[in-house]
């Protein structure tokens, strides 16, 4: 799809940029769903798309099939760690969602297990510990870098 | 698109889960991109994709409309700092890029502009201050929860 990219970005998108991939995600994560009857239930989404969604996330290693042990016959999708990971994905637009556009206030607040307090991402610089925002944040090539990627992100 | 979801992300992703628009909004963040002609060669985007993501982004109120200073008759997209806040999902997929699908290291990082250190997104607790995995995190309803979302979500 983004051919063209050399970009985590867009590595990411590739793998859940189609419409419902992340909210299938959301729901695997957050409300621990496994099975394609919930989704399907829940999200409301055409069974097609959503075959192909789940099917595509076993083909890229998001999510492991696995036997039910209730129900002969059926299959339980879990997700693998690169699966869960996306979770992070989830939280990044739900904060944006709640700022701007959740005029009744969060839907869905994220807890910590252990001590129940308020879960929230947040930018850190490992050098200088300071919580930079977005623009004082920039992008410079990384070691997987283009040469041309390197050329234009040369720092001035 | 996502009628029936009461949900941060999918209002987010409502305005920003289209092909494409993710990656318009990174150029515009990381890149200082604002014109059509910038976006359109950069991407190699088909012209009128690009007009129609850019549209909704001045509907939605991620970007703004402004003439350029040297040439008539031709405008700049700037991002509102409701887009602008969209560079933290950008950063949440990359990260996840660079950990998942970057077999070559990751092509860009992200650095602090002021002390020029390694920029990360990170969860934190802000009672106890750890920094829970996603298996740590619990989605609770929050004050914009629905009634059924209060139901599902009751603590257990």
């Amino acid at each position: 799809m983004y051919e063209r990219e050399n970009c985590s970005a867009a590595r990411a998108l590739e793998l859940v940029g189609e419409r419902w991939s992340l909210l299938i995600i959301r729901n695997a994560v957050f409300a621990d769903m496994t099975r394609f009857s919930e989704f399907q239930r829940r999200l409301g989404i055409a069974p097609n798309i959503l075959a192909k969604r789940l099917d595509d996330f076993l083909t890229n290693g998001l999510m492991e099939l696995r036997p039910t042990d209730d129900t002969p016959g059926v299959h339980e999708y879990l997700l693998t760690p690169k699966g869960r990971e996306l979770g992070l994905v989830v939280i990044a637009l739900s904060e944006w969602g709640d700022r701007w556009a959740a005029p009744n206030g969060p839907p869905i607040r994220y807890e910590h297990d252990e001590c129940g307090g308020p879960v929230h991402l947040a930018t850190t610089c490992r050098t200088c510990g300071d919580a930079p925002a977005v623009d004082n944040i920039v992008a410079v090539a990384g070691p997987g870098a283009t040469a041309e990627q390197r050329q234009r992100r040369a720092r001035s």
